[in-house]
């Protein structure tokens, strides 16, 4: 598998979102080559701000190893996360994440603010620009349809 | 109730976690005067380190409102919140935090940063120091415990 690969697997899990009405956003976490964990926003869906892509993600993976800890990991996510998300990913102790959009309003890995690389316990290394266009037009067209 | 009160209940949440050897922080969300969130930190009860206080207090009140919208609410926790929590409360849109004590490490509620009053979308009122001796010996306790 290669880094497209996996950020294929996240817009497919965007899309899941997008269906549901919810702001298209997926996100896997990869251990050794492997998907562990899965996630898609479900903010709408379930009625709970927290229900972001990259948490459901993180707990899969987490309750997958028994650990909450996913040094070796790396996420691969269709948007740049929220401070609440990067907030997540770094207590988590991700390894690095891959983001395919960048998002300048509020996004906390470098757009707005970067807490993967502030002064907490734990840095995770960051990777913007995989699969930019399609990362970004699942976006744009949800925006769109939602306006009409 | 006053005040006081809440973080007495939050104490109590926080008594929790310190018997099942997590680090012991607990927090309500208040709406009208009444409970409607409850939540104690849980990282090592359920190895998930997404299960802080806050947001199973966040998601429990969400739940009960059916609406991820608590701009009505209150937030009373014993400890300064990280920035995943943080990040969460805005993304709730709490009206205010009561907070015990601070966390000069990783607190993101004035402390290390301020993720409450930042550019996002909505900010959050804060207040510290609301027993602030009791909520700080419950942790001292903790880790003076945890050291022998």
């Amino acid at each position: 598998m290669n880094r497209k690969f996996f950020m294929e697997e996240a817009l497919k899990l965007a899309e899941i979102s997008y269906k549901n009405k919810d702001i298209p956003v997926g996100a896997v976490v990869v251990l050794n080559n492997e998907i562990i964990g899965r996630g898609y926003n479900r903010k709408e869906l379930l009625k709970d701000a927290s229900e972001h892509a990259e948490i459901m993600a993180l707990k899969e993976a987490s309750k997958k190893l028994k650990s909450y800890h996913l040094e070796e990991c790396e996420m691969y996510v269709t948007l740049e996360p929220c401070a609440m998300c990067a907030g997540a990913i770094v207590n988590f102790r991700l390894k690095k994440i891959h983001i395919g959009t960048e998002n300048p309003r509020f996004g906390c890995c470098g757009s707005n603010l970067n807490l993967l690389s502030h002064n907490f316990n734990h840095k995770t290394d960051v990777e913007f620009g995989l699969l930019k266009e399609q990362c970004s037009k699942i976006l744009s067209n949800f925006f769109e349809e939602l306006r009409k």
